[in-house]
C-alpha cells in the first residue's frame, strides 16, 4: 500500500489536540487532508485554529458526519464516554479509532455500541512526558510504532482505512489483537511509567528535589513528569495487566535488596550484568 | 580561586581511564597539565598513550611519586584496594583523590594509612551508562556536580588542590562529610541505578526486548546499560543507606499497586500529580 491509496481520505476530525492528536492533526494537515479539530481546552482549541491547522466542530459535533474518519484522541476512559456520546451521529463515518494507551475495553465498547464494522483502534508509541497542543509537533510519529487493533467485525476496508491514515504520518503499522496489545503495553510502556512516578514520590517522600539529580536519575525519572489525568486513565483501565506487572517488578527490587544486604556480590554482579545484556546485547 | 592558582599542578597520575578517568585525563591535558596515566585494561591504555593524552605509568607504580596529585579512576571497591597497595609510595604526594560514588570507606582507609591529611574525596556527578577509555571525552564535567569528602584529618592544603583540580575541569566544587554525602547519592544515584536495573531484569524475565520500548520506557531503562562491576562496588559499598531506599521504593510500588487493583481514581491521580509537581515545579 502507498501514499496514493490513502489519497481518498479527504477529512478527517479530531477530538483532543494534545500531543498525540494534535501531532496528528499537523501531519495531515501537512498532507492536505483537512481536518476538524475539537478540544475541552479552550486555549489549545483556538491556537490550532489560529494556525490553521484545524477547522472548529460544533460543540455539539453536529457536524462530525462529515468526516471520513474519527480518531478519538483524549484519556482513556474519556474516549470511552465520548464514543457513545458520539455514536448517533457517526453513521457515515467510514472509520472510527482513537490513540489511548489500553484498547480492549474500548473495541468492546465501539462492538458494544454497534460501530464494530468501523472501529479498528490505534495505539502511537509516541507519547512522552509532554502534553497540550503547545507539545504538539510535525513529524512526531516518523519513527513510531502503531498497533492497531480492529474490533472482531472490523471490515477490511476499515482496517486498511486505518493503515492508510497512519502510513501518512510515515509509520507502517502493525495490526494485533486487542487484549493481546494491552497485555503487552502493561510491561513496555505502564510499568515504566508507573516505576517512573513511583521513584519520583519516593524521593519526593525524602525531600530531595529533581535538580539534585545526575543525568541518569533524571532520565529514569523523567516519565514522572507524565500527564496524571491521562495515567489514571491508562493504569486503571489496564489493571488487570498492570497489576502483575508490579508485582513482578517489587518482585526483582526485593530480590536486589537482599543480595546488597547480604553482600552476595557474585549474584548481584549476574544479575546487573543480565540487566546490561538486555539493555545493550551487542556489549 | 581562579585558575591561577590552580598552575602548579603539574603533574597528575590518573589510575583507571574510563569515563570518568578519561574525561579528567583528556581536560588536564587540554589545560597543560602532565598526566601520567594506568588502565587494567591494555587496549584502553595503549589508545590513551597513542592520543598523547597520557604518559604511561610504570607497572607497579614505582614512578607515582613524581605526580603532584594522584586520582584513583576505579570502581570503588578496586580502589580501596589500591590504595593500600599504593600507599608506601604516596610519601611526596601532595593530594590523592578518588572518583568514585560512595565516600565513607574510602576516607575511612585513608586515615587508616596514614594519608588522611593529604586525603579528599571526589565525587564528579557525571556518569552515565557509557564506560571506557572510548566513552571519554573533554568538557564531560563542565556542567556536572562535584562533591569533595575531605578525610577529618585533611589539610586545608589538600582541600585547596581538590579544588584547584576540579575547576580545570570547569566545575566549582561543593565540599560535605563523606557520610552526609553516601545518605545523599543512596536516593538521588544509587537508587534510580537500581530501578532502572531492576526493571530491565523484570522486562527480561518477561522475554520483552528493550527496542520494543517506546521512547519513555528506554529512558527509564538507560541506566541498565551501565557496567555491573562498578555498581555491584558501589551497591555493596552503600548497602547500609541504599537499602532504606529501596525498602521506600518497595513500599511506594505496592501502594500504587493497591490504588490500581482497587480503582481508586483520585488517590492514584493525586500520587501521578505530586510525582508530576516533583519532577516539574512550574507546571
Amino acid at each position: 500500500m502507498d501514499y496514493e491509496q490513502s489519497s481518498d481520505i479527504h477529512t478527517v476530525a479530531i477530538i483532543g489536540l494534545g500531543l498525540i492528536g494534535g501531532s496528528l492533526a499537523r501531519d495531515l494537515h501537512a498532507r492536505g487532508v483537512r481536518v476538524l479539530g475539537a478540544d475541552q481546552n479552550a486555549d489549545d482549541l483556538a491556537a490550532a485554529v489560529r494556525e490553521k491547522v484545524v477547522e472548529r466542530l460544533a460543540d455539539d459535533f453536529a457536524d462530525i458526519g462529515q468526516a471520513d474518519v474519527v480518531v478519538l484522541a483524549v484519556p482513556v476512559r474519556a474516549a470511552l464516554k465520548l464514543l457513545r456520546t458520539l455514536a448517533p451521529r457517526l453513521a457515515d463515518v467510514r472509520l472510527i479509532t482513537d490513540v489511548g494507551s489500553t484498547k480492549a475495553s474500548i473495541v468492546r465498547a465501539a462492538e458494544e455500541l454497534g460501530l464494530g464494522d468501523r472501529f479498528v483502534g490505534s495505539h502511537p508509541i509516541a507519547g512522552d512526558h509532554t502534553s497540550g497542543w503547545s507539545a504538539s509537533r510535525v513529524n512526531l510519529f516518523a519513527d513510531a510504532r502503531v498497533f492497531l487493533t480492529p474490533a472482531p467485525s472490523a471490515s477490511g476496508r476499515a482496517i486498511q482505512l486505518a493503515d492508510a491514515l497512519w502510513r501518512l504520518t510515515r509509520p507502517v503499522p502493525q495490526t494485533m489483537d486487542a487484549a493481546a496489545h494491552d497485555r503487552r503495553v502493561a510491561w513496555t510502556s505502564h510499568l515504566p511509567q508507573i516505576v517512573s512516578s513511583a521513584l519520583g514520590c519516593t524521593l519526593a517522600g525524602e525531600n530531595i528535589a529533581w535538580s539534585e539529580l545526575g543525568p541518569g536519575g533524571k532520565s529514569v525519572t523523567r516519565l514522572a513528569g507524565s500527564s496524571p489525568e491521562m495515567w489514571t486513565d491508562i493504569a486503571l483501565d489496564n489493571a488487570a495487566q498492570l497489576v502483575p506487572a508490579l508485582k513482578a517488578m517489587e518482585a526483582r527490587l526485593r530480590q536486589i535488596r537482599g543480595l546488597i544486604a547480604n553482600g552476595k556480590d557474585t549474584a548481584l554482579n549476574h544479575l546487573l550484568a543480565d540487566a546490561r545484556t538486555w539493555h545493550t546485547p551487542a556489549s
